[in-house]
Parts: structure tokens; sequence; C-alpha cells
């Protein structure tokens, strides 16, 4: 595709769970889309939800990146948000999400087996580099909302408040609970 | 439904595994049947069998609660029991339940994501009292079973003879050896 | 097993869509009665609603199988009716279907896909008797709700009723329509 | 969700193959613009493709939706689009809808089974007025690309030009040729 | 790989359904031999069976593909025979197959669906020369086993003789009989 | 069958997931020949790669298997090899086996729920004698792929070839890292 100023427009993909989106995901953003002209958001698991890894449904989950890029400021011109359930194997998921996405460029993802897939595929994976590591995790913001500590910090305001509407921390401490009937 | 006396007829649904129908189970169902009129038990997780979760298949195990319905002298008419195969995600598992059982007022179960994902899609949801809460598990049956311990005293007398003809118990001893060839 | 009086108690299989349960089925089952001792009747191609070879869905039929044979005075103890969704290859139907039912002794049957496959897998396989066939079959009434005739007259009064309570024949007809957006 | 001017924001959701997106589909959006503020595409079929009836992969489907939209000058601000596969069984196609969307108030069809399902759910449902209805069908796209007709009138300009660029018309004539080997 | 002659060793891939292997598929086979070194023979639609167009399954399709090259005199060094189940989308139905296949050089098939979707992959496709193109084709096997002609002429001689013995022709025959109980 | 000299041919079944193929399963293959005329090799897990249990795709073991039994001399006349993707459940594996391989008189394996199934569906099913344990299982070849020792000395010396060709140590090596980025 052409940018009509000359240049080539490069697209780039994103590949994530998103579970939930939080700040590290919105400087991620930031950072692809100082490398790439347009991209393609893609949350992953996508059929998943109502477990301790995957709490959010991938509608939730969609809602939660359009608050967060909208909050900071992020033009939806350039923007594209797509589910993509798991394919059924590994050897088939490039495939899979290559016939659910507009074309692309290059893959930006730190998840060493997606990266893998998508390298014995021909494909270009780039890695994104840590925004406050140690806090700015989706793992870090579940253990948080499970144990009841500051969950809301790490979050974007508007995603936040939006988690807190729905009681998404109340299904997942609801989940949690393993007191089975037997 | 009219009951035929002016007083509408309440219908209950109790969803397990069942894996095996044990004493505390009986309880749970006359406990259900003083509350409802009718009754409609759901064998969940129907596919599955031969692991040591879910050592019995749903034949089984509608086999095993027929007997111990026998036994504890409910009335057939009261009652429908069906199986169910999980749903492949949680959000649609409640719309699966609806399309495969009658019409229900109200849901007994004590699993805590059964009863969310219920309460989430509007459902009335109760809780079943715990009856001799230690030893009436399906957990501890099954442990007794792979330890050689006494677990027919757990079991209404006529599944527990069921369980022996089919060599129940050896089967789950079976499965657990784990001297996999590599 | 034994019926107590030193005869061994046999069970019949009889495997239909019901799609509806009409008088032919009735009588098919009364039939079946006085051939064996219990029976087992499973509601094949459970997943399926909403088409017009399929429109019930699974709780639907069973209800309308449990109106239809109380209002044929069949005694309940001799009965258990299951849903059975759909094998996806038929070469391993014959193993679903033995999963999911207590055993039984012979399988009343008239399609021959599915005899074939269970007489392959080595079972008894029975023919049952035509009732009044020309009217007597689920794709006649079908057809009668679909052009607004009286099918009615061809179900069990209760059964009847309770088609119109859900607005089963509405459904038909609004399925049929064909007027798509493209 | 509050527009921020007082009123709420009302979110529609319009559900359709888009095999290909034509200018039929984007009068109804514009359509569907003029009656909520916010609105949410489903691309359905989405895992569907390389058939007469399903020729584009919804990687595709989604590329032509977002030229198209662009040409006809629509706010990305107010759009969301997204892929949806279909879901195994009719009866849990609502949840499966749900599971993957943003949260929405009424939902615009004209499929029949589409509307149904909705409804039966308890969802509001209005029907799309047809522009040009002889023409703007996406079954009279296929036939013209089929047959060597104009199919290019029919689409936006854009969309156009993507369909040749990825040899759309080429595609489908090759998948209706009959020729198997046996 | 390296035949140890200098030379490279090539490796064609024969994708078909063998419903049943007849003499046609056999002459392929030689035609193919004489253009490649190694040859994997893929008998696709596996899990299929019991059906009018998939009478066979993959197990008994095998059988029929050794017998019959070993009838022809094929040198089993130079085969590998696999069974490859539909994949669920045929978007992903290259990633399948290759998962599954040793690596291979070039296609051989006549089928335009499975052509296309290779060449789209970047795939080397070649077509088949059709040998007695009117009788040696699974189609035309087929009806003769259906309207009881001589289907055996048109089977290395071997294999009709399998056919005979799993009783592969009263099959197809009694899965034809439409008369369902309804 | 016949093997022409009076005798009847027995076929052997001889079930594993080959991940990969090393000096134990060559000499368990010679075992078993010992004692059958004809052998099937079925590759299990099939769909299965890239995760630390299955590294390697059906495609990849497969020729392992090819390559080990050439280098040991195995004569190909007497062997099918066959990948067979899991079964759903446990219950259809059986059925979902005998579908997809030539007819066979007895089985091998060493796994206990493979044989426990195979015993209740009628099989005869023996176990295979242990080559010297403690180094040949495919566990302890991935443990020193994984940490760099020396796995080479485990397998067939064309299969370690073929192994460090397709970088085979890597990927198990890359898939073990868990530095997601949450």
């Amino acid at each position: 595709m052409d940018s009509g100023h000359g240049a080539p427009v490069t697209t780039g993909l994103y590949v994530g769970r998103f579970q939930p989106f939080h700040l590290g995901h919105l400087e991620a953003t930031k950072f692809i889309l100082s490398r790439v002209d347009d991209l393609v958001i893609v949350v992953g698991s996508a059929h998943d939800s109502h477990t301790l890894e995957n709490p959010f449904t991938a509608g939730e989950r969609i809602t939660m990146i359009r608050l967060g890029l909208k909050e900071g400021k992020i033009d939806p011109n350039r923007l594209t948000v797509l589910p993509l359930p798991d394919a059924e194997f590994h050897k088939v998921w490039v495939a899979h999400l290559l016939s659910q996405t507009p074309a692309f460029d290059e893959v930006f993802t730190n998840e060493p087996l997606t990266g893998r897939l998508l390298k014995e595929a021909g494909m270009r994976v780039e890695r994104i580099p840590m925004f406050n590591r140690t806090s700015y995790t989706a793992t870090e913001v579940r253990r948080r909302m499970l144990t009841g500590k500051n969950w809301q910090e790490l979050l974007p305001r508007s995603v936040s408040a939006y988690v807190k509407q729905i009681k998404g921390d109340e299904r997942i401490r609801e989940i949690a609970q393993t007191d089975k009937a037997g």
C-alpha cells in the first residue's frame, strides 16, 4: 500500500491476551506506532474467559483496549483491533492468524512460542522493550485483584473504571474459590 | 406450568459430575426435592471418562444415579436425569445447558464457577447444605478407591455393587499407573 | 441384571430425533415395551435446533417425550430418556452412544445408517413396525406446520399444547423464510 | 455509557457476511449510523473462505470494510469491526456473539434465523431498508464475478481495486470448476 | 536430501480420497513415480466413512492402496501412505497438510480447490494426465456398486477381492436406502 | 489373511508418540517383528507439536521413523507407519484407531491408559520389554536437548542428523523460555 507520499505504508501486528489491558500495553502500543504506520492489535485466546488466567471475555477486552487507546490519544485511523480464538494446534496457528487479519509487514511479540511459530513460517518478528517491567504485567494486575491490593494504579483510568463497572475483580475472586461440592 | 391444583409446579436443576454418585448426593437430592416439585439432574462433563478426575462414563454415572435414587425410594415421576457434555468455552455453557434441559426455575450447585456463570446469565442459584462434609465427597471416594481403603461405605449399597461389577476401582488404579514407555 | 423373579431384565434402546414426538413414536414405544422390560430412549442430533430438519432443541424434545409418555400412561420406572449429540464421524458414533447410555441388549431403529453402524459393531438391531405410516412421520408434521395444515392431530394432545405454548410452528415458518439480506 | 452531553450513548450491532462488501452495505451502514451513536460491525462466518458462498477470508473482508467506510467518509471513532466464527450450534450463537463483542443496545439484520435467535434471547432486532435491492446483494456480485459480468460497479471503488489486487474474481471462477479427478 | 549419487532426491505428493482405489489411481501413481524419486500418497477426508461419497474408512483405503501398489509391483521403499483428516477450514488446510507429511517438492492433483489453496501458499502444483477417463473415476465405481453393475473390472484384482471380503458394495447399497422412520 | 505358506499372517500394532524416535523404539520394533509378520506403527498425538511434551510434528516424526527403520535394515514390506490425532474423548479412542488403521491382531504398548482402553474393547494387548530403560526414553532425550547434554547418542545416527538439520534441539530450548510479556 502507498501512503500517498511516495513511501509505502508499513503495517505492524501486535499479539497479546490483554487480561486486562494495562499501562504497559499502552506504552507498547505507542512504541510500535513509532515504528510502523498502521497497527493491527490481535486479542488472542479470544474464546476463553472466566478462568484465573483469562478472566475477561474478548468483548470486554476489546472494550478496554478502545477505552485505553482513546485515553492515550491514539489516532483510531491507524488501528484495527481484532479477536482471535486459539487454533486447535500450534502448527496451524499462523495460517489461522493470516486468515483473520488484514495484511501486515512485521509482528511485535515477546511470547517465545508465538515468535517461534511466526519465524518458522518466514515472518519478521521483533521484541517489544519492557516498560517498568516489575509492575506492568497482566499477571501482577490479576494477582492484586485476587488479593485485594491496588490494581487500579496499573491500568489506564478509564479501563480501571470499566473493570469496576463490570465487577471484574469480584469475578476473579469468585472463580478462585475452590470450595467444590465434590 | 400448573400442577393441576392451582399452585404452579416448580422445577429445580441439580448440576454435578457424580464421579461417583455417593450418599451425600442422595441427601442433596432429597433436600432439593423438599424445596421443589420436579427435579432435573444434570450429569456434567458427560463426554469425559477414564481419567483420575472423571473415571466413569456418563452412561455408568446415569446407571448409578438411577440405582441410588431407587434405593432411596425417590419417586421417578419427579425426576429427569440428563448427561451434559462440557461446552468448549465457559461463556456459552449456560446457553448450552438451556438447550439440552427442560425448563427450570432455580439451580442448586456449590461449584463457584457454575454458580457465577448462571448468576451472570440472570438465573436464580442456591447452595446445597453439606451432609457429613468430610467423608461425603467424590474426591474422598476416588482417593479411597485408589488407596484400597473402604469406599463402599460412602455409596448407596446398590451403587457400590454396580461399581464392583464394572470393576470401577480397578480402572482407577490402572489409570493411575504412570509407568509410561516414553 | 436380574428382575428379582429369576428371569434376567432385558433393556431395549430406541434411537430417534423426535422432531417432534408424534403419535407414531408413542405407538413405537408401546410396541418396544411389549418386547423388553426397560427402555432407553435416545434423542439423537441433540445439539441441533432451529433448522428445518431439526427445529426443536433437545430440551424441548425431552419435554415433549415426557408429556407424551405420561399421556400414554407409560410407567416411568421402565424408561430413561437421554439426549445424544451427533458424533463428528460415523465410525465412532457407536462408541459415543455406548459411553452415554446405560447398558442395553438390543436396539430398535428403522434408520438404515444407524442400523448398519450398530450391526458392524456387533449389536443386535430390530426394525419397528410402521403405524399408519403415511401420516405418522415427523417429516409430515413439519410439512403441515410449514404450510399451516392440521399438524395437531398427529401429536399427543399434551405435546400439541406444548408446541403451541413455545410457538414451535411459528419458529419453523420463520426459519423457512429465505429473504436474506445478501 | 454516557456521551458526555447528558444523553446516553446508544450502540448498534450490524451482522453480515460481507462476501464481498458492496455499495448496499455502505448504504446500510450510513442508515444505521443515523439511528445510533456507535456501531459494531460483525463479520460472520469468519473462519470460512474459498467456497462459492464464502470466497473471501475474514481478513480480506475486514480490509474491504475499512476501505469502503473510509471511501464513504464514515468517522472511524464511531465504528468497531470484528470477525465472528460460526457457533457449532444455532442455540449457542447468541451467547457466543455476546462474548466477542462490546456491549450493544439493538441489532440490525435482515437474516431471518439471526433475527429469530436474537429475539428468542430477548434482544431488540430491527430490519434494514433495502437500497436498490435488485443489484445490491452479495449474491449478485458473486454471480457477476463467476460469469465475467461487471461486478465492479456494485462495489465502492477502493474495494473493487482491492478485490482485483488479490485476484478475488479469479479465485471464485477457479473454485467453481468441478472437474474433479474422482 | 541427497540420493547418494550426487543428484538431489525429489519427493512428490499425491492427494486423493481413493473411494475406492482403482486402476486409474494405479496408473497415476506410476506416472508420478516416473517424474519423482519418492512419493507421499495422502488419503484425504480420512475421518469420513459410511457416506455415499466416502463409503470406506481411512484404514480400509490404506489397505486397498497397499494391495493395489503391491499388485502393480511398485517398490515400497519409494512410497509413504498417510491418512489426512479434513481441516475445519479451507485456509488452514495447507498448514495442516504440511504438519502431517514428510517434506515434499511438488504436489500432483486435479482437484481445483486443492490446487488453488496450494498455489496460494506458494507450492508447485502439477496436474495428472487422465487414463481412460470415462470409466476410471471413483464416482463411476461407486455408481456401479450402487446399481449392481460390474465395478470389479475397474479395480486392481486384489483390491476388488478385499472390497468383496469387507462387503463394501453391500455397505454402499445399505447406506443409500432412504427409508427413514421419520 | 494368508501368508501363502498355509499359516495365517499376523499383524501387530505399535502405538507411541515417538518424541523423538530413539534407539529404544528401534529395539522395540525389532522385538515386535520377531513376534508378528507385519507391523503397523501408529504415531499418536499426531496433531500436536511445538510443546515441551510434543516438540515435533507428525510429519517430522514419520520422517525420523522411516530414517531409523532404514538404518536398522527393517524390511519396508512388513511395515505401515500412520499418524493418529488424539480422539476428543478417551472412550471413543479405540473406535477412532480402528477407523484409521488396517486390520491387526494384537497391540503392543506400555502406556497404562492405552492398554486399559484397548482391553475394555476386547483387544489383545502385550507389553514391550524395556531396553536399557534408564536412558532409552523420549523424556530423557528431550531433557538432554533442553539442558545441552549429549542426546545424539540415544538416537539412530540418521535420526540424530535429521533433528540437527531441522534445528529440533533449538526449538525445544526456545519453547521452554517462559519470559512472557504478560
